[in-house]
């Protein structure tokens, strides 16, 4: 098997300029989920990601449609007995945002100092295009993988995975998998690779307080009727007791203490306050005390506000109590934790504090549970050993503060994920100037090669 | 002087068309202050309004520009001895708001079923021009005004009568009078005027938390650094206490006790807490207890947000804490409160709350103190009696809960404002298919005829 993967790693190498040109054409599709006009190329770099699979040699190549932007699915079956690897990546991409930002526009993709710059570079098209390459190095130096395979390339995940999500509701047989790469994460720094063995869950909400049907006239009604944005600013506000925990009844209940010896090695391994304060561009910490800023960002939950925003009716004349409030909310969970337990609890608080009369709504619109793997898991051992042989360095552990629902969603169907993360903390996702260093998108190839050969052994 | 009183207002009667007919002129500008595009239309009303004066006999009619609309100024200074009247009135308008909403075209004036349609017909060229006719009146019967006047027409009433406010203060002398008559206000009903003895004052203003420099990611960093909503809404929540009244330290100190007498009389006049909610759309009362809803409008303060938003820095990548929530807080006042006392208190007190290290900023936008004349001062009499005149039945004596910045500042300047109001209040001031009903306009042209006579005895 050793010289199967050698062989793999050594095809991989000599390729290298042709895989940074695909992965060019790759990043130059404009596939941003959020924007409804950029439908058509959303779909057009679906497809051509579903032929250049083909290509390689991948079988049952499709695209599956959703409400919303197709998945790209692909298989390889031929390896019997051997585990099955569900390979996920999404190639749908965030908004370029104001293109003054930008010193290279963001879909015409450019290699320079070793980054190549372009919109999704990073996030997630070069991590996922890692994986895409692997197999092809496999398939064309011994013509199979070493394991069972199942690509699942979505186009929503910038806008919350909900196709996917549902898909995997209506039919988890098709995902059945003995564990998920997912390759959508970080390295701690050039040189330091990391896996990521925890994510915290999430619930997001849109907490409304409606007031009248019409805005009326703050000096004529003040004082006399229901003012919503006051009523929602008393809610938030109750939300938090003075200790900064979270005052929803039962909410800590489920929360599991973490060892003595795991935040001590969180402690070594994680960046210290400073260093958080630093990378936020952050000046002081809030939140709970008797935790560092990594441990509140990891191991215990958290509620913040994502939006505020009031609504007045048809007329804005001047001073107007407005018809209704609205905040999102958006709540962070640790296990063991529950995301639809956790909503019922907020729901059920918030009713009660609003008070008889007043009407308030809370509309979940984001469900993922935590998820925890435990880093001596055969699979997360693989992970590290893989790291290894690609980048010449054992990864760090890591717990995350994010959310990846649909990590959470194939946990609890019993797959393992392993997030193997290949991009760096500067590589701009999100941001103007994204850029993906070349350096690890062929180190992400061979750390993909000897995950998969040591997976298949 | 009551000969010359009825032959004024026999002069009125006859030419009633005519004076529809010009009433239609002036409301077909588009005088919308608060959209730059209408500028033109703003300053071609005016230009209109000026030579429309100029044309009935006025001295020293004039444009006096700002910084935003000009003001049109006009004089007649022929009653040696006799008082000085100043005569206010707007000739900017609302925004028409969505066309949708009016059944005939905003600005195509029309007359139907005794009303003159069209934005700006009620609020507040229907009311100004009635003093016009009146002027005109008296000009083309007796060659002079029974009194000196002063006319103040401004075109920003609607989005804060700056122009005007920085004038009283920096010429204060141009504005000396001994009274000054505002028609900007509402009758309680058809065949029922009312004179207006007291509108609350107020202090708008913008409260403003500042977080990070750029947003953040939720996931990454809810629980770690502060959550500019979360201070927010707990800054606002403090700021009522559990009786619902203003926790603001001092803040009930200067409020004058309504004595048993007029509060009884308020409610003999006043609306009913059934008839408030009625009109403005609620099912309950909110506010301090032991007052009735018109009491809590009209003698009490009042705290209330007019508006809550959140921002976002350059990119808006999926859940964000913001860097910044902002609030409008406007605080209606009651005799004996100062706006500049009262915003300085509200300062402090955030300051104090928000804690240290967390930048809060409340940048004022609006400043109005209370008014309250005597109902038995001459000048309020002498209105009730040119009501009985030009209406044929006594006026009834209410407080407003709203706020009339000018009448505030002219009441500080030793003009004390006379609100008589010839509108009605399903005349959609501010709102579709704006009316003003013609018998009104005819019997404000009576009455302003008959107040202006009795200031002149």
């Amino acid at each position: 098997m050793r010289m199967k993967r050698d062989e793999t790693l050594a095809y991989a190498g000599s390729h290298r300029a042709r895989f940074v040109e695909e992965l060019k054409q790759l990043v130059r599709f404009p596939s941003v989920s959020a924007e409804p006009e950029r439908r058509g190329d959303v779909v057009r770099c679906a497809s051509w990601l579903a032929d250049h699979l083909r290509l390689i040699g991948l079988e049952r190549v499709r695209l599956v449609s959703t409400r919303g932007h197709p998945i790209v699915i692909a298989e390889s079956r031929r390896a019997p007995g051997r585990p099955t690897v569900l390979i996920y990546g999404h190639y749908d991409v965030q908004p370029a945002g104001p293109a003054a930002g930008w010193r290279s526009p963001p879909f015409s993709v450019a290699v320079q100092d070793g980054y190549l710059h372009g919109r999704g570079a990073s996030d997630d098209k070069g991590q996922l295009f890692a994986h895409v390459k692997a197999m092809e190095s496999f398939l064309r130096t011994s013509g199979r993988l070493p394991v069972n395979v199942l690509c699942v390339f979505e186009g929503e995940e910038e806008i919350g995975s909900r196709g996917l999500l549902a898909l995997l509701r209506q039919n988890p047989t098709l995902f059945e998998a003995d564990i998920a790469v997912i390759s959508d994460t970080r390295m701690l720094r050039p040189g330091l690779p990391a896996i990521t063995y925890a994510l915290r869950g999430m619930v997001g909400a849109r907490l409304t307080v409606r007031g009248l049907e019409h805005e009326v006239h703050s000096g004529h009604y003040g004082g006399v009727i229901m003012d919503p944005a006051h009523v929602l600013c008393r809610l938030i506000s109750g939300l938090h007791d003075d200790r900064e925990r979270i005052a929803v009844s039962g909410f800590y209940d489920r929360v599991r203490t973490v060892s003595r010896q795991e935040r001590m090695a969180m402690a070594r391994v994680g960046p210290s306050d400073r260093r958080m304060l630093w990378e936020a561009g952050a000046h002081m910490t809030a939140g709970e005390e008797d935790f560092s800023a990594y441990e509140r960002a990891t191991i215990r939950p958290a509620l913040t506000v994502t939006e505020l925003h009031t609504e007045l009716g048809e007329t804005s004349g001047g001073a107007s109590i407005p018809t209704s409030a609205t905040a999102d909310l958006d709540l962070r969970l640790v296990p063991d934790q529950d995301a639809r337990e956790t909503e019922r609890a907020l729901r059920a608080r918030l009713a009660r504090s609003a008070g008889k009369g007043i009407p308030v709504s809370l509309v979940p619109y984001t469900f993922a549970d935590p998820v925890v793997v435990s880093p001596l898991h055969p699979a997360l051992r693989a992970a590290a050993n893989a790291y290894r042989v690609g980048f010449g360095a054992a990864p760090a552990f890591v717990r995350s503060g994010g959310s990846i629902p649909v990590a959470a969603a194939l946990s609890a169907h019993g797959v393992t994920p392993v997030l193997m993360g290949f991009a760096l903390p500067d590589d701009g996702a999100h941001a103007p100037n994204e850029r993906f260093a070349l350096a690890n998108f062929f180190r992400g190839i061979a750390t993909s090669i000897a995950f998969l050969s040591e997976i298949g052994r």
